[in-house]
């Protein structure tokens, strides 16, 4: 059975109070839930971990070596300056699925940056909450 | 039941004899035989288009109005500089799903710019030609 | 009696129902028309080519040569990225007068930049579809 | 009857005398009679300033209000960094159109940039006086 | 015997009319003709594909492969925004030897970029029409 | 007793009818009026100078030498680019606060420089027509 | 009764202690306590959060919400890059005063940009501790 | 006899007052006086302008054509900004000579670029006040 | 006895099983060893701290104040974005060597910068963990 | 008979040795003595000048004047930053063709510049040694 | 008696053969005949050096300490990108004079840059060969 | 025995008697001196080799191959834009160590880029002369 880690960066526990016309009203929880139903379906055991915290983020991904198969992460604004997140990405040997809730090209400049995307297996991104859904989905069937 | 039209642009009917290191061996009409497989489990009706040519491009988007109810878009290079192609898509008022087997980020520098994204829903890239598979389902599911 | 080309790029032919907010609900070919009446009160003759494919633009820009006295042309997002077109506008050496419909300048900043401006004989921006009556006086009293 | 204002900027009481080459040998008083003759036929009252001085003409675009339904302006060099202008513009809340003799595309680099673009209502450039002409005809016949 | 497809991108179908200034009063037929008599004393087959269209650029270079040995490809404008065309270059698997008559790099600052000259075999440029021959004689010694 | 001046650049002047959405419909005088009040209170005396013009603020500058303890100064879109005026700041000797009503990092890019800063003892933004008084309360209390 | 948190970021707990020459010789601590004397006289009461850590501080403002009505915030050397305190603030909801004690203009380039002042509600910056209590009382008197 | 304008821009009213240790401790009078004398010894006679505004600067130059042969300009801080003084300058076609007393390069980034030296016949800076000496030789002797 | 602190960043922790073609098999226990040896031999003491946390390693450059004598640093990825780390190190007045085991100059384009190299005694790179090894030395004998 | 003088900059004495990957393990001997075969059966002489020293690389430069007819030039790395050899080139009023071994564009960003190619004839590179024999012939056969 | 040394950089020893159009015909020789002529009358001894060589050029500079009282300095396009020369010339403590005959900032771009003013005195360009004159009397006069 | 290179480029041979508040001074005698002490109780064997000539560099650094083992080099500026060098260091195929005296990240901008670290084995800077200490050691114990 593939063990999967759902992480969530900065300000993420806010979703669903935090401007809900760009990140929708389902709260983090809800939608961890429903993640949760879907990984029964597809066979696959979840972890969840969420910090506003660079450090803690790096440690959580440290820590998944030799526990997960692989990791689906929004890293939340950290995608776009964090070369240490980048390094923990590409140093633990774990394919790392990037996910965004909003279509990030269609916001702020800043946004349209990751530093991170080129040491992920794949990107996810504009599809609301259902983008984890599809990373998760990705995650149990190819990875 | 949903209409879904799977577009291809340029070099991409080379799919299984070019780069495979990069592309993978599957040609582009395998592919399409599996979203078509895909398409009937989800209850939707695919169309398919694959031109090198940017204004053929353009001219199937606008036909696609009142007859797809979205798009699923491998632009190839295009995606990096047709503002055209950009402009079609905004114009055509239907939801268009930008998808690349590989992962841009990690390859080269011009290849790390979309000119499309702002304007289409949402992106998923990385992921081989599991790529076409989720955007197809995040069609047919929430769009 | 002078003959006038009026030529429209990318995505023009959907003028009329591609974002009113910004273009009008005019159709390409009620401003046609209406222009063709304005050449009959200046004593022009009118052509007219429309494409989305730039390879024809520059067909029509190179059969223009010893036909047409001078060219009005909205090149659309072609504008913004094509030197095939801008080295097809100096090579016929016919005077073409640029046009757009919107105040480019107020809009995105990829169309900030025009790589035809230059090769053309001046430009007419911003004023909807007043833009070509006034490209087209300016073809039929002073080029 | 409509009443327009024609401004002029820094170098532009030269015209006929400098680098007829780009600008011809018109006068600036030849150009406005000429302008005047024009504006009569198309029923419109025409007013005019002219100034080296960035401040006199903000403060002759704060005068316009409430005494001219629009502005024909060529900015001269002020065009190209004068952001207390463009504030004076969009300020006024009159249509203020962009005019330029030359084609600015064609000549140096720092005339490629109109930081007054965005806030006018259309540019016309590079037909010479006869952009003023059109420029009128414009303010005349839509705004 | 040494199969060499010469092709022609956008524009270079008025050779010999179009700035001779730059480009010379050889029309690109005269070019051809004396292309064939040096390729028969190289012992070189040739065959030739001209077009303003990219798109039909990148359908004669997919069409190359496995009929000719190498490809002598003058890619006029689009040399300097095409990576779909670069895409197809680095996809046939055939030596590409880029050419420009003109030295591009004396030329305006938008031609001293060449997005196709990293997948090339190599850029001959400057030397006229001679360019051509340059290139076909490198194609049937060397490649 | 200490002395203050407060200036005011250009189109400052049309406070309370421009874009009331950004500056409020308080006028420049409105302003003036509570800031004497303030100033009684915080036993300091004011002056006041508002213009359009860059030479008429660099001489009312120059003017202050002697005259003046500090000044409280909004250089309006002159705060952008106008070198003239940051040398006329330096030049002075006395001790100059940037004043802005509106968050300008929350603007256009253009003004999200100020080529004044470096050179200003210290800068309010964002406040509305407080700013000018919190200004004042720092010129009063601290300079 | 209004409630306003004082919040500092990195290397300020060495106030006092640091850089005299820029800082002032005043802790931490005494500017504090000067704050909080300040906000009795304004009727307001304070809370203060000082954390080296980019997460805390996130933390921290998540925690405002609905016990504070305003933070006055010295996001120290954040200020220049943490796109995730920047969503921190536009997500809480609270008007957030931006603070820095130093002219930050006039020091390293690095410090010309602030990636928070965007979604701040106005900045006060260069008035040493002084700027802390311009920005109190602008929370107190006018959010 | 050679007539030559000696012109100053803004804030070098100040000199001898405005940062010594940059520009000394002469007055602009004290210079002037100096090169009368000067101009004597070369057979030329002189006229002076001195002004803070752009406009002024700019008649000025105007009203020189016909008058005075040569020019002497040291434009301040417009030098770094002043396109419309530039175009002045080319206008008038009498040849003007920048000026400079500071060592420009040796100072803040943005003196580093002169928009009118391009116009100019010769540029001299950094000789302090002798920088006119040797101006107003060159122009005496060789222009 | 001079007392050093021996300071590692994000992603350190992992050395011996990241990527051991960049960084080696040694851990950083095996590392920290071997320094101890060294340290003996110099005749200094050792100090350790390692974290993953920006904020953690400014409190422990806090904390080093007064305890030791100099820092060697590897601030792994914070080198390249930590502005609050170089303010950390400028505020604490102990000189901090920088060290990289890679040579950052051969690798990614983001590893080219350093932002805290400015504020540092000195840097040493690229000699793998034999760099500790050296900063160690400089700091014992000369700091 | 036509004199040609070969010329080759820094490194290139170590051809053979250096990098074979990128420059094969012909001396530049071997393909000296291989051109002054070709240029034998071209009825051209040859002269031979390398060195390593940019300055004497321009004497050689000017020396060729009144002696050689054109220069087949391999600068090395001068290539991209020698400006001084680009003046040399344009000051001797002979044609020089610009020539490369391997095909810069695909090698270090920083090869992608060449200094000397707008004042060059031509430009060969990409072909190995076969870029000199292409050069040669160009030089004798057209210049 | 002050001695002056009078240094010549890459391919001024072909000035009067050398694009006279933008040089003259004068030659070095000349210039230098002239110079002495006037350093006489200006009561100075000249010492001259010339060479294409940076090597020699900054030998020359360390070789002038103790020697001579100034250096008037025309280094050719070293003056763009020579670092080295910039060291030489601050190391020696001799104020060195830069010297232009034609004005570079009507030139090409890479002219636009000195990277040697900086740590020159001051500067003297357009003047042809008169520049030399006007430094020569500026070192015999007020250095 | 190992055998040791030390190089030194332009203006090294000037320490001690330049800038010594950067450089000490200690002259490059002192240094070269102490490094062979140094280097005997390494059991290693000095050579030296200082220029301000780029090409002799570069001959010296190809000598090198097959009599040095490793190389100790200070490029002085040439670091900064001599890919000359660069390209000599990567084409000879024994390890050479950067390094530079003082703190070159800590001085103007144009030396925070090396143009030669990529292809060094390693840099140390910022140490004074210990620096060549550092390396020397390294050279020695570990290449």
């Amino acid at each position: 059975m593939k063990k999967i880690l759902i992480m969530n960066g900065p300000n993420l526990c806010l979703l669903g109070t935090r401007e809900p016309g760009i990140y929708g009203s389902e709260t983090l929880d809800d939608i961890c839930r429903r993640l949760e139903l879907e990984a029964k379906e597809l066979g696959a055991e979840l972890g969840f971990f969420t910090s506003n915290c660079e450090g803690e983020l790096i440690d959580a991904l440290h820590a998944a070596r030799g526990v997960y198969d692989s990791v689906v992460f929004n890293a939340g604004a950290y995608t776009h300056y964090s070369y240490a997140i980048r390094d923990a990405i590409s140093a633990i040997g774990i394919p790392v699925i990037e996910v965004h809730m909003s279509n990030v090209a269609a916001r702020e400049e800043f946004r349209h940056t990751s530093v991170i995307s080129a040491v992920c297996r794949g990107t996810v991104c504009g599809f609301g909450s259902y983008s984890y859904s599809m990373a998760l989905r990705a995650a149990a069937e190819i990875l």
